[in-house]
């Protein structure tokens, strides 16, 4: 096994995170963000927990314009956050219904300089406010010199390229779990539940130096399986079946997300068809993958294998995403997406169609743009559907 | 071990949920309730999946003041969603940006009864919306004839008083729990890091049957730790440490929520005597715990101890909190809440305090009110602090 990446990240990480954002608020116009979710307060302070797992206190970071970012938080954060490279944190004794950090939140924004007076609040396409509903309308009233913008986009650009440091951790999940993949399908056997091969996989991610699999879903059925996104049931793989695991598996807070199919005892020519076509699928993909090349680019290579393999249709509205911090990411791989791509972009190629009524074949892949095309993160499914049994 | 208890609900449970939110909007005239984040779907349609790790599409449940509840959710759900007791699923190829289902919404709502034009959105304490915030604001725009009420405190209490069958699930992830904590002191040894140690717990809970953990944390230091909330780190254990680690382990959606403290080679007088006084404190809460008492009741028999115990302070703001679908739900423990203990509430009883300047102890258990008290749902830690190795 490779070498396994450092824990967390320099300095200079965070230093280029917050330059890189502070010169788009400049060219945006906007005096700072306000970051509600995981994500966001951890790509910008390096705050790293599994606390988030509690939804009864909200935590606010303020980036602002020029200097480093403030983090207003519940009492019980401050030991932690005073372990990242931030200096600023204000805290009250959270969870305090009344005024749950809003009136702390509003004397810091009374303090920022006002160069444009706007403030950056994540609120477009893939984001979210973790934060009541309610506080966010107090907050806005309260907030004084300060109209609100959308900087979702601001937001999803920054974190769409990836640094050589964020690069390492991905690869390193991918490749710990290509190994688990490659192991799996002489593992399992017939007369098991999706439960049982599901709980083993995720116990050998772990043995292996996996962190967390926050996802691992498993579809199966005669011929095929219906769905991508339930599971795992207790349903008895018998010959015929099909078994899809898909899996979003973790190191140091970053993801993988890609998946492998099998076959039980035997499979019919529509499924080894099936299987070719989303495989062949991916290669396309991967050649359209390249700088200067869009997300858009990439689908259209893709659904031309689909499309000519016999394709019904695809329920999963995209094939790829960006991947990183979460298991799914901007931007999406559909006609209409159109993002450049640029060296750095990690992405998943997700081939993916209705072959039969009700039977899907999806193939999941993750691969990072290089200066002068990709490279696979993931290493490559078998070529051929893997028979069990 | 105990008998596993089946997957998934009867509709009946569904049904009974359904019928005590619609008693309670008629009282309180509201005509609808939108709902977005995982728990509040999955409580009121039973549609559990993995996939609320990506956050890319949102989902929604309508739930009207009388019938079923209506899904309004991508394409990708649906055969998901169709293997729940939801008859009504509209579904829209999502991510579709510039129309991520605000239509689709809208006209679900149009075809309402308009009996007191207030449509419930949980807007309080301990909510939020899992929706883009810009989408939020369009839907009010293109809403007519419905103003929006907050119902937060309606979800909130209807999800606090747990069915049988709930209850049922949570015993179960607090019994494995609480085999795994038993046996654990003699697994681990000095020399360890904290990772190594929560790496070998969380494989053990699978193994023993738990379905995910999505919260392991661990705290560690000479003499006492000074956060609950971060970790694991690569912390190496070493004579006169204490550790704390906390999990929140689930079994079919439902979690357990406790903690144990252990520490090595030796350990002062100082921290003998903390572990005795939050271990007090627990037996106080527990007794003061049950039908007609306030979570404030247990919270001042919790403090009467700690303060008695020389408590310098607590930075977690309370101590303990609801349980069940989320690691942490309402109520809270602190002297202000007040909410009304009845039976078939699950709480977490979490005395904590710093002993001395940056050293905490905190202990947690599991409990449940029954008719005339409380049941413990954890068992019982040891009652005097583990010294391992």
């Amino acid at each position: 096994m490779a070498k396994i990446p450092p824990r967390g990240f320099d300095v200079c990480e965070f230093e280029n995170r917050l330059l890189r954002a502070q010169r788009q608020m400049q060219a945006d116009g906007i005096d700072a963000l306000l970051l509600t979710t995981e994500p966001e307060v951890r790509y910008f302070s390096g705050f790293f927990t599994q606390f988030w797992e509690s939804p009864t206190r909200p935590w606010f970071l303020v980036v602002p314009l020029a200097g480093k970012p403030i983090a207003v938080i519940p009492e019980i954060g401050l030991a932690g956050m005073a372990s990242t490279w931030i200096g600023d944190i204000r805290t009250w004794p959270a969870p305090r219904p009344a005024d749950d950090g809003i009136s702390l939140l509003c004397s810091v924004f009374a303090e920022l300089p006002r160069r444009f007076g706007r403030l950056g609040v994540p609120m477009g396409h893939e984001s979210h406010l973790r934060m009541p509903a309610g506080d966010f309308e107090r907050l806005k009233q309260e907030l004084t010199g300060f109209e609100i913008a959308d900087v979702s986009l601001l937001i999803h650009r920054l974190r769409y390229v990836k640094s050589a440091a964020e690069i390492e951790k991905i690869a390193h999940i991918c490749e710990l779990t290509s190994d688990a993949f490659d192991d799996w399908p002489s593992s399992v056997s017939m007369g098991e539940t999706e439960r049982e091969i599901c709980r083993r996989f995720r116990i050998d991610l772990l043995q292996r130096g996996a962190d967390t699999s926050p996802y691992i879903i498993s579809g199966s059925g005669p011929g095929g399986y219906d769905s991508i996104i339930m599971g795992p049931t207790d349903r008895v793989q018998t010959a015929g079946d099909v078994l899809i695991i898909d899996t979003g598996t973790t190191f140091d807070g970053y993801f993988c997300d890609f998946d492998r199919n099998i076959a039980f005892g035997h499979a019919d020519d529509a499924v080894r068809r099936a299987y070719d076509v989303v495989y062949a699928a991916t290669d396309a993909g991967f050649a359209a993958a390249r700088p200067g090349a869009t997300t858009s680019d990439v689908w259209a290579a893709m659904w031309g294998v689909l499309e000519a393999g016999g394709a019904l249709g695809n329920s999963v509205g995209r094939m790829g995403h960006g991947l990183g911090m979460q298991l799914t990411e901007w931007p999406s791989n559909t006609p209409e997406d159109g993002t450049v791509l640029e060296p750095g972009v990690v992405l998943t190629l997700e081939p993916g169609m209705e072959f039969a009524p009700g039977k899907q074949m999806v193939h999941e892949e993750n691969i990072v743009i290089t200066e002068d095309g990709a490279e696979w993160l993931s290493r490559r499914a078998p070529a051929e559907l893997p028979v069990v049994g």
